[in-house]
């Protein structure tokens, strides 16, 4: 199994580790330091080496910060993650409500008078020591240090020495050269004459390969230089390159600071992303803009979507074989942790799971309320009657990465359950049958998605939508379809679509399904101007027992039945009799 | 009249003119002199005096700009203006597209190296000039200089004269001094001693007075200083408010940049408002934020909103004469131009009229296709059998500005026409029924009024709702429904609501209420958050034979006829026998 369930925290370890810390800062005459959840890649899984938040505080959650002072330690997170922290971390920890509280703050109210306030350079990007300039203002000193948690860290893992692979031409649809050319004009349209990579997946993408260093994302972890004409300087162990014909000059992760301080001209960094120790360490004229390949690599070619398109077949047909599974399990005998085992085992029997592609989400009643739950075997509960049971998962194949979250009945669901699965059902089909012209943002559609939910004064509090990369990460940029994205959705990008609906203590709903944006067809009596759509890429059956079939339209009923026909015939011949005998049912025009 | 059609184009005078000022430039040693269409308070109309653009150019739009070379002279116009400009203008000129060619590429291609740009920094704010930064970087230099229009610009109206007048407590609903404390507190927690007001209509807010300077927007041209006491300068000539009980201390308007001078500690500008000439005389710290006035303003009290209904209820009554006059008046006899001035009759006939709100837009056939269309004794037409007629217009009344449009069938009309009428209504219900939670903005729904026209692959080109203020500018900030704006949309702001459909060379379609943000009641089952919805305040009715019955869904349907019965209700008793009949006839039940 790809996915653990054992509670991983250990509140009891996290004092001493907090004394000894303090003993390094105040040998170090530093009287705070900070410590991210993030490592130098700003990514969302780290390796265990890099897991310097849970290792001091027991917090596991992905995203967050530790603040150290003298007297007090304050553990910033957000709204997913409060009951969490509370069960994780010693009293020796404070809890703080992040963003609500901002660390400036927060320092602010507890630091003594001109303190000292420490960071490991690695670890922030410019834009985030930004935010904490007014602490100098207030007379206070943020200084580059080390990082005084690896100096106390006793037997810290090693840097991981994952093996980097080709990612073949047939699936990344364009050769590395192309890439490089294409980015290269780029930088020289914009008057600069190299750009700093320091996101794995743009160099992965870059150099079409992929690597092995964390969990969840097949990923290399590296740093590179892009040069206006095209070549790259790429930074990592060479043995984790060994034998790859890349496209790249090769050399040690240590020699990366010197080459960027060697640069001149004219170069660009991502402020959004490249540690401060390398922003600090350029001597060229700085152009602050987003990482070249942020663009390119969210507009996938024709290569990798008829890769997600095979992908997304083979990850229905476990999806199927899962949820016919899961319909001949009388409640209450299955538990949350055995539904994700066991759709993790139909995965598996594709034989082209490479991993999942984030930890599957798997909750029964109240802990479906919670969008970011993550079972374990302490929370871990059974399916009962009655109950909505919610599963948000995917798998990492070698030509795409999938995400899918289907809600289903457990028994007989209650009338307001099913009104509100249903007017999120609206809203996934509103995007789904979307057409927009081109320039418009994420931010500009997705109140689509919610409009049917509004309307009965029920909404839900997170984003309609992420980008999803190509056997890449599953949360990819710079797309999003959220009220902070104007980026234009373009041609290519592949979205999640996921509205979802959340009654705390009681039920939570989500349906989500992969889209690309395509260019749409023609239409007659249309201007003429470029319009686009969504193609969808997700086909596994909506629990039609969950809908109120006259809260939708007929253009809404007509897509379901259509979509639910497609449902049945991708997968046609690939499924066991049990989940042939199933579909048949769950598509049945409504 | 308020409203004159006479052609105000004068080409011949331009060469002459052109000439006078570069011989001006060169005595004055500069290469090129910039002159916008704006005056110093940055507003949509400017008085006789400060119509350089107009005096130089013969370009009457109300948007734009010239830059002056020696050799060349480019008049920078916007989508709208494409086709005016090059009647107005003479060849010396040369008409430029703005904003897809920018001031400062424009600049960087035609002028010579090393030229001396000159520009009057009362006519500029800050935001403004630092878009022509670049300009500097490659050599040039910006120099701020007198007007040299107005020194080569013989006979000159002189500054307008008129009087302002009290805005009484009962249609202002807060008294001036309690404006001042609250903007004053909010300076105090902004750590700010003071704000600069360069915005006419936010002084006579702030003051609860109008004024008499311009047409259309009851304003008085004036500066003011807002302490962090809550204390107010009016920066104005004296004679102007005379006799007036003025909670401010009035100084001449030559005493501003003395008086700006003199301000110590941190000053709060507006950079996109503010005149350049007046942020340069500060020498207190610069804090750059919005204008305090904007949100306050725009979010109406109880007694504005009553206004606002009172005054809606009363146009309401001339719009309903007027569409029961046109729909007797057999084609093609009626002309754009009779058509407006019929309505204006209508609307003074309520004996209530200060003003006309706008120009108002009076398009028939091919002419209703250009969304700010204004008709002259050059363009005039009659309304002809088959085609739509559209009227956007508005008025100014003391408890509140409306603006209304209406698009009208003149015999049968086409069905193509129905059919984009039928979806621009449905857009158009979409946003008035809408419940949408705090904090979103008019970028986030501004898509649910075109989502209709989308699915059809149409769309039209300008946003799709403004705010408006009460008995002020029918154009106010800082919240739009477009997809550029992100403000809240908070209780009390007034917007219009005005999809449309425009086929050039045929016909051209606008639906407008004005809509007010209101507190939503609550809902059985809704989510405990707060909740917003819209409160319409026009009506009259929708013509149901332009309206393709089956396309409305039973709920649009049922809005729509609930609309009809408000619209008679709320004028019965108060209509002609002609008009009684008509309304009786145009709101029958869909």
């Amino acid at each position: 199994m790809f996915q653990a369930f054992e509670s991983t925290t250990t509140p009891h370890q996290g004092p001493p580790r907090l004394a000894a810390l303090r003993a390094k800062m105040a040998e170090a005459g530093v009287d705070a330091f900070i410590v991210p959840r993030a490592d130098a890649w700003q990514g969302e899984y780290v390796a265990p080496c890099d897991e310097r938040l849970a290792w001091l505080t027991g917090f596991t959650g992905s995203a967050g910060f530790c603040v150290v002072l003298a007297e007090t330690a304050g553990v910033f997170v957000d709204g997913r993650y409060r009951v969490q922290v509370k069960a994780q971390v010693a009293d020796a920890f404070t809890p703080v409500d992040w963003p609500e509280t901002s660390l400036r703050d927060w320092i602010l109210a507890h630091a003594p008078e001109g303190a000292r306030i420490a960071y490991d350079p690695w670890l922030h990007p410019p834009r985030q020591l930004k935010g904490l300039a007014p602490l100098e203002a207030a007379g206070m000193t943020l200084v580059a240090t080390e990082n005084l948690v690896d100096a106390v860290w006793q037997d810290r893992p090693g840097r991981p020495e994952g093996r980097a692979f080709a990612h073949p031409l047939e699936l990344a649809g364009e050769e590395s050269a192309a890439k490089r050319a294409r980015l290269a004009a780029e930088l020289r349209r914009a008057g600069e004459d190299a750009a700093i990579l320091t996101l794995p997946d743009s160099i992965c993408w870059l150099l079409n390969i992929r690597g092995a260093d964390i969990p969840r994302i097949p990923i290399l972890q590296s740093f590179a230089i892009l040069t206006a004409e095209g070549r790259v300087q790429l930074f990592v162990a060479p043995e984790k390159v060994a034998g790859l014909d890349l496209e790249a000059e090769v050399h040690p992760p240590g020699a990366f600071l010197a080459a960027v301080e060697a640069l001149t001209g004219t170069v660009r960094l991502d402020p959004e992303s490249c540690p401060a120790a390398v922003a600090g360490a350029l001597r060229a004229t700085v152009s602050e803009g987003p990482d070249p390949c942020l663009l390119p690599k969210a507009r996938k070619n024709a290569a990798e979507l008829d890769g997600a398109r095979a992908a997304h077949q083979r990850d229905a047909v476990a999806m199927v074989e899962f949820l016919a599974w899961l319909d001949v399990q009388t409640p209450p005998v299955v538990t949350e942790i055995d539904a994700a085992q066991a759709l993790e085992g139909f995965r598996r029997a594709t034989n082209a799971l490479r991993d999942i592609s984030f930890e599957t989400i798997s909750g029964a009643g109240p802990h479906a309320a919670l969008p970011h739950y993550r079972v374990s075997e302490e929370t871990n509960r059974t399916l009962r009657e009655g109950e909505l049971y919610l599963v948000d998962s995917g798998g990492q194949y070698v030509d795409g990465t999938t995400d899918i979250t289907r809600t289903v009945a457990v028994g007989a669901p209650a009338r307001e359950a099913m009104e509100a699965f249903t007017r999120v059902l609206k809203g996934m089909i509103a995007l789904s049958r979307l057409r927009f012209p081109q320039g418009v943002g994420g931010a500009h559609i997705d109140a689509l998605a919610r409009a049917a939910l509004w309307e009965a004064g029920q909404d839900f509090d997170h984003g309609t939508g992420h980008g999803v990369g190509s056997y890449l990460s599953v949360h990819e940029g710079p797309a999003r379809i959220s009220r902070a994205s104007t980026v234009p959705l373009d041609p290519g990008m592949i979205l999640s679509n996921e509205p979802g609906y959340y009654r705390e203590g009681a039920f939570g709903i989500r349906i989500e399904n992969l889209i690309v944006v395509r260019e749409a067809p023609p239409l007659p009596g249309a201007d003429p101007r470029p319009w686009r759509d969504f193609e969808t890429l997700t086909y596994v059956p909506i629990d039609t027992r969950l809908i109120v079939r006259d809260m939708l339209s007929a253009a809404e009923r007509d897509w379901l039945n259509a979509y639910h026909v497609q449902c049945a015939e991708r997968v046609a011949g690939q499924l066991s009799d049990r989940a042939a005998a199933w579909i048949a049912r769950a598509t049945l025009a409504l």
